[in-house]
């Protein structure tokens, strides 16, 4: 089995995760740089060209059929939000996507669809604006309250993540970048929420996780946890969604209770903290893509379970090969086009 | 012989790396939290009271005493700012503090005080302003240009980190927080710069590597270089300073040649890759314990070896034990103070 892990970037230990599970999978890694960490991990290893340009969706498809791909999933959101255009050329090669599909990736990526989604759905999440007008016009109704979370509409990890405490601070982090929204700022517990779902889009593994510190954006140190409350209030947000393959969502339990901040359909940067507590996602998809039928179940076999992360240091440039598209074919004497 | 690392956070790998020189060396770890990943590498760890509080110092030099800890050294700004004050009451103990002395702490931790002492000593540095109304007057004579640096006089990392692009940004976020600085933005290739003084002062070592990748103010991947330009530099501003120990700094090679941005008193976050190219510093460490008299010397032994980050995952809550002061001895029938 070949299995590409697309814009594998740091998460080798998804490959060795997979290989322990199954010591004949052939992981495949691709990402626009060589110097790629995760590269150390996989059997084999592409440089495409960027996400964002014109070639690479076809290179992608290009390497699935080469490699014959029993399955392709995605590690990085720009990715993502690129790639569930392509499901269907994807698949034509026989490879499984284990992507979502483009308004399930909208969905995730665009905040502002995010709290749609939520909010028709009956879900809680912080009250969100695109525009500075309808904030202040709630800030002025009392609705919303500083302080606010300013943030990038499409971003991730915490690159230019602002609070504002006053209306100045609100109007110049606003217009620091384009296509930033306003969020109010909530209080309370942190979950992280590891799911994994089927080709049919229903869940079939839900961990949860405290997380007990944080780094840059990413969970440093957790605890994992049974809880029946977000167990279910997750399983039903991806089932509603349709979701494919590995999701990720964060979780504040608020003095009016769960409210949900995020969500990734893809491995989240804290899943080894669930795989470590006994969720085995590597291991179901390898099962599932070998055509088994999987019943939702509970990730987290050892509740209380804390973990950290470490650092840890790699010498030398991981071996990669670039991957381009063959040269369109030309008849004889044919001129370059300019 | 029992070494203190003060501090120690996710450092863990510099206890194995001195283990690695001499195994019989016992690592003591130190953290005002218990859960703290470089405890999984010590020998013994101690939860001690916050920096802040005022039973720390007491606390430490205590912790020094009863463990007869040959050498102590910190690995965090904000304790090696309140132990650099107390380097006499180790030594006491019969602790060698590699620690520098609060002067020198002060020009590491003090961005307006680095940018005077570099200025005063001829070394190139960004045109730095503690407050607004002599930035805006430089801005105004064009000796200062957009895009600014806005960042904490006494931060470190990439925390609170603005970069303002015009003078409504460079107002608001000059006053986000008390004790912001402006300084003016530099553009370079840029290298991080591992040295070791010996107990008088004297560089006995330096590593330059540039870096490869940044995340969340931390070096992600760095390749080895000897550059001859930067390692006198570097040695020169150590040497002038009188820093004792380890010590870090990050400079850019611009197109006016070297501007130095940061020094740390300390392990730098990327000082592994430097021991990667050979520079051991911890070896260097004990002899220098041992009495042994080290001359200059040049870290990088593998010029262009390129090493990376990784991420691990750590199970379990790390051993440790609290420590406290024993309660001050009352006389019989004494009162407790109020």
């Amino acid at each position: 089995m070949n299995l590409i892990l697309s814009c594998v970037g740091r998460r080798g230990y998804l490959a060795k995760m997979f290989r322990n599970v199954d010591p004949s999978v052939r992981i495949i890694g691709t990402s626009s740089l060589k110097f790629t960490p995760g590269f150390h991990d996989c059997d084999e290893n592409y440089v495409l060209p960027p996400i964002i340009s014109d070639e690479y969706p076809e290179a992608v498809i290009q390497l699935c059929r080469e490699k014959n791909a029993t399955s392709l999933l995605s590690l990085y959101d720009a990715d993502i939000d690129r790639l569930s255009r392509f499901r269907t050329e994807i698949s034509a090669c026989g490879t499984t996507p284990l992507l979502v599909s483009d308004p399930v990736s909208d969905r995730c990526f665009d905040k502002i669809q995010t709290a749609a989604f939520l909010g028709e759905n009956g879900f809680s999440t912080p009250l969100t604006f695109a525009d500075l007008e309808s904030a202040e016009a709630a800030l002025l109704r009392g609705s919303l309250t500083f302080p606010l979370m300013v943030k990038p509409r499409f971003g991730f990890g915490s690159a230019h993540l602002f609070r504002a405490h006053t209306l100045e601070e609100l109007r110049v982090f606003f217009h620091y970048r384009k296509n930033m929204i306003i969020q109010q700022l909530i209080h309370g517990q942190e979950f992280g929420i590891d799911l994994l779902s089927d080709l049919n889009g229903h869940a079939i593994s839900v961990a949860v996780k405290r997380k007990l510190a944080m780094r840059a954006g990413e969970t440093d140190q957790a605890i994992s946890v049974r809880n029946e409350q977000l167990e279910s209030l997750a399983v039903n947000i991806v089932n509603i969604l349709g979701a494919i393959g590995p999701f990720d969502m964060d979780v504040f339990i608020t003095e009016q209770g769960p409210c949900v901040l995020e969500m990734n359909p893809r491995f989240g940067g804290g899943y080894p903290f669930s795989h470590l507590a006994g969720a085995d996602h590597p291991g179901k998809i390898l099962r599932m893509l070998r055509g088994e039928a999987l019943d939702l179940e509970v990730g987290v076999k050892k509740d209380g379970l804390i973990a950290m992360k470490e650092i840890d240091f790699r010498v030398g440039e991981p071996k990669s090969k670039p991957f381009s598209l063959p040269s369109p074919t030309h008849q004889n004497g044919a001129k370059e086009p300019d």
